[in-house]
């Protein structure tokens, strides 16, 4: 390391200091549950020392590289000696080619990554891995037109600019989530949140397409995202940053007055229904599986404005949502309307927490948990540690009756270091990413809380990952009844898995089977088959067969009649409708529009309305003008509209993007823009 | 077909005649080349009928769908028996495993992919087909903060706006080029063009980032990329549409006299050195292996501004740029400047094309021919014939020494239906897509030639491929020494060979095993190993091994020193530079910003310095601001800076946007903009 990036340690937490103060932390927290009893079990014993040995490293790691790379983990020497310590699938065994989908044949699973700040969603098959298609949501994009054309402009528009002062031209997609009937994959919708601002969108997968935004009052980040199980009544977006309301500039100096809320969205209008405020910043969320609770897991209890204040106690707070007694204290009107949305308080002394039926329990947990995920049966939300080793898991039945929330707790697994998330294979086992150690650790959940009791060890098997794993996700594994076949370990470090391209270094989203149990395996019967770069930078995924997924192939004009007209060959042609305004109409079919020319004059606003007149699949036309920034795609049966101001004459070549026929160079119309004085 | 979507014969041309008039001139063309004698190759034989069958249906489906739907090839019913009629690895046959790269080991070759009007390149690792990252050109791009900083903000906009109106928001990239050096490619540079504009850009592979953007004067769409062999002494950007200069609206009635022109750029400065004028549109691209010659292709000899008339003679050209004549004409002020650059006349009744030397020689080819692609002996040109089914084949040195360039045509093998770009793989052997035929058609270079003599049958086989390939590309293959292993085809349609993402459909990028020559196979040894979607819309790709492209992992501060500061976490501050202004430099490290919080008022032009003081690989760190539209990427070493106005008075969490530690969450900043009366 050069001289000029050695870290000052006057501003900054110290970090041999941050991790002895949350090993104290944890012991605490461990020892307000029972502590296993030892096992007997070899490989239980086999993983202890090593988990001692990486708990001695990830101190040592922090004193030697300085500032909080130890707690990163991701400092080179700790890393490598990660991917090369273990031998259990380091270097992937090749043997598992079951992954392969050879030509012609398709994916089972349709896999929905967020995009991280490209803004976007991508459809991914599994287990192929294959990138299909990107849906974008938070940005504009070229190669399918989306906020070029008049509809997904105004998607993008109608999204609003709450708090955006330069207006928004990007977003930070972290959680996709999938709309539910009966506790399974409808195929209707998919929303994402984004980070970046309060915006919660929604992707209609009938079309693939993002078909509506919305901005979410009194919240500066949207971070977690859910939907409420078994049926989608809510969507929920889960605030973050926690800033002072109004954001005005005129009271900034009291963080224990910012706000963060937990939004609750009809998923059929996108309208904000109602808000919880709550102590401290919102993290992850999930919904149990009876339409009765929501569940977020928050770090900063402390109100700090720094990391060293929003690290400096030793607990934190998973948060549960009392779905039916939010709902009665807003029908109640035991709400505050702030900005246009009902806000129940739900901070801790609220007086809507004090009596039977509190609208928010606080769960104590560990520092900081981060992931929270409800396991398939419904009778147990993870939270996972992330400063702790371990997982806390929470009885969702006892924690509706128990008046202290923390008797609801009912086993806490030690699991590795930096425990972010958890996933769920159907048959009882739980997977848990360990960002600083590197691995995936496969545990039995029923055996976690018997361990409690001081039976078993829950802990199947570790598998190493290639590096710092965030997310990670099991096929299906919102449902109620999870396929258990695949799982993917999204890494945030590639490192030096794929040829470079340079200092941005792509993701790892590494592809695990895991159909099989196999206790006599290091890793629990878990297979590494395939590694895959991504471009930066999905956060999470959601999996689901491809048969609850059924997109049109070809749009169906009833769906935007009234709306848009449909342009045949016929009725293209120009209309002149005021001293500057003009109407240009054309049909769209193979090799030609259906005007090869048009001309209006200088200072025109022009509206276009193009027709894909084809019914064949796959015979997109694109349509653009490129120096009046036009540049439309029309599928089959689609019309797409776009309206611009013809402000400089000349010849300007309107053409085909998609390359759509042998003439496809040859499609084109030319605009002729007639100067003013001619 | 609904009845609206029936399409109106009376304006466009009707499509049976248009096949019909070409099979004519097809005829024509070929009764000028001695047609090849029927072979008894039994394999040829078995192929020719099927080619017979392909043409009688290619008219009965244009009948049939109406419109160009023939032409295009791509109607359901001839798409559907395209792929089922033939067994030849219709559905793959998955025996093929060496493209499996296992987790762990890496891509032998960096493939790079245009990404059409995603106005990006892609890096594609080969064999396996991962998309490793995607380089924004022509697009702002959040994922790696790309027209977000000054740097690349700076790059889009000196891209110019020559013919925009509203300011380009997008590009339409279609061909990558390697730099080369002796004839290989030297791993410096990659070029490629923005047919939406005029636009031809760099990308740096030190760092895979775009480092210019030129925007070409009289050039309103730049389709043809090239750079010039065995030296990348010129880049070459090849205008298509045909337009009036100057292009205000006041001259546009005589198609004659518009203007379409071949540019030389300096690869190292990105001006535009010189233009020729020709007659036509042109096309697709390749250079000479002398450093002496550059090809282009055409169509539109007519000068026509519509599909009939640029379809209604029988011959065109391709067009061959004598780089010394175009130099000495240049140097001996043989030129019109026109809008700063130097344009030679290379019409055909130029003066300069009446001597002994002209500065363009056409040579006469069957209407519209499209790729244009030098074997890697240098010794022929081949232009594949898009409207006709043959490739014309033209020797380089008798090109030279002819007065008439026809004489230069040795070969025009008959490939099949609808031959767009030819490749090849080092052993003689040439690869045809055919679009309409959904086959690439694999070739003897040599026995094309000698067939011209009556010898030998040229065709060594066929592969189905799905469906309708545009590009292809042999691994290496622009070089003088290729590979020979791989082969990609670059398919328009994918219909469904994949899981369904609604009416926008991916591309289908097949990988093909080239690595065996077998006669006896109906492949010629060709097979088809795996399909790969790819989201809109790719045109090209350019494949280069591994060992010839080293990029930085970590940023050379040198690269940068004396544009930009590195800020240490000591220098980071924030400093009031006027009464208006202020500049605020941090450093970023795993889990903090150098300030954990600054201060600005409101109407402050606020300068953001920000350097990423790791020199770990791949600790990437991002810095947004999204209420103020702020997204920066900061590889390890690398200062990125932005400047902006703190418009509107609040709190705003400045955050990473890389997943860079355990406490990546509480990796923030806190920005304060005071109002202006407080």
């Amino acid at each position: 390391m050069t001289e000029d990036s050695d870290t000052d340690q006057d501003t900054v937490p110290d970090p041999e200091e941050v991790v002895q103060r949350h090993e104290r932390q944890l012991d605490a927290a461990l020892a307000e549950v029972q502590e296993p009893t030892p096992s007997t079990d070899e490989s239980l014993d086999l993983e202890l020392p090593g988990l001692e040995l990486h708990r001695r490293d990830f101190v040592k790691a922090g004193a030697a590289t300085g500032a909080m790379a130890g707690l990163a983990g991701c400092s080179g020497g700790l890393l490598d000696s990660g991917g090369s310590d273990s031998g259990s699938n380091g270097g992937g065994t090749g043997a598992n080619t079951d992954y392969h989908v050879p030509p012609g044949e398709k994916d089972t699973y349709y896999g929905f990554w967020s995009g991280g700040h490209s803004g976007e969603v991508r459809v991914v098959g599994v287990p192929s891995m294959r990138e299909i298609r990107r849906i974008p949501v938070f940005q504009k994009e070229g190669g399918v037109g989306y906020g070029h054309d008049e509809k997904t402009k105004q998607v993008l528009e109608e999204g609003g600019d709450i708090g955006s002062v330069a207006g928004y031209e990007w977003g930070d997609s972290h959680h996709p989530v999938l709309s539910e009937t009966d506790g399974d994959y409808d195929g209707r919708w998919l929303f994402i949140n984004d980070k970046g601002s309060g915006r919660v969108a929604r992707i209609d997968l009938k079309y693939f397409e993002t078909d509506a935004i919305t901005d979410v009052p009194n919240m500066q980040a949207c971070h977690g995202m859910a939907v409420q199980s078994p049926d989608t009544e809510y969507v929920y977006g889960i605030g973050e940053f926690r800033v002072p309301i109004p954001n005005d500039g005129t009271d900034y100096d009291d963080p224990d007055d910012y706000w963060s809320v937990f939004a609750a969205l009809d998923p059929e209008t996108m309208t904000v229904e109602w808000q919880v405020r709550v102590d401290g910043n919102l993290d992850n969320a999930d919904t149990g599986k009876d339409g009765e609770w929501a569940f977020a897991t928050g770090y900063n209890k402390e109100h700090a404005v720094d990391a060293e204040g929003m690290t400096h106690d030793d607990r934190d707070f998973m948060k549960a949502f009392n779905i039916p007694a939010i709902e009665a204290a807003v029908e109640a009107g035991n709400y505050e309307e702030v900005n246009g949305v009902p806000v129940v308080d739900g901070r801790q002394d609220s007086q809507l927490n004090q009596g039977d039926d509190p609208v928010v329990k606080y769960v104590p947990t560990p520092k900081s948990p981060h992931g929270c995920d409800v396991e398939p049966q419904g009778r147990y939300v993870t939270a996972s540690g992330k400063l702790s080793p371990t997982v806390t898991i929470v009885d969702i039945d006892e924690l509706a009756d128990a008046s202290d929330p923390a008797e609801a707790i009912v086993g806490q697994p030690k699991v590795g270091l930096g425990p972010l998330h958890t996933t769920f294979d159907g048959r009882g086992n739980a997977y848990t990413t360990l960002f600083i150690d590197s691995q995936v650790a496969k545990w039995d959940i029923e055996a976690a809380v018997d361990a409690e009791k001081g039976s078993t060890d829950p802990i199947s098997g570790k598998i190493d990952v290639h590096y710092n794993p965030g997310h990670l996700q099991a096929v299906e594994s919102e449902t109620t009844d999870p396929a258990g076949d695949w799982l993917i370990s999204l890494n945030k470090l590639s490192k030096d898995r794929f040829i470079s391209t340079g200092p941005i270094h792509p993701d790892n989203d590494q592809l695990i089977d895991i159909s099989e149990d196999a206790s006599s395996s290091a890793t629990g019967g878990m297979e590494l088959v395939a590694d895959h770069p991504v471009h930066p930078e999905p956060h999470d995924c959601v999996v689901a067969h491809r048969d609850k997924i059924n997109p049109n192939n070809v749009w169906d004009r009833a769906d935007y009649e009234g709306e848009k007209p449909f342009v045949t060959q016929d009725a293209s042609g120009v209309e002149r409708t005021g001293d500057q305004s003009v109407e240009v109409q054309m049909s769209s079919s193979r090799s030609q529009f259906g005007l090869q020319e048009f001309t209006v004059q200088e200072g025109d606003e022009v509206s276009l309305t193009v027709t894909n007149i084809e019914d064949v699949r796959d015979i997109i036309h694109g349509l653009a003008i490129p120096q009046y920034g036009i540049n439309l795609a029309i599928a089959p049966q689609d019309t797409r509209q776009v309206t611009f101001e013809a402000s400089e004459p000349g010849v300007y070549w309107v053409y085909c993007t998609f390359f759509c026929s042998a003439l496809h160079l040859e499609m084109r119309s030319r605009m002729i823009v007639e100067p003013s004085d001619s």
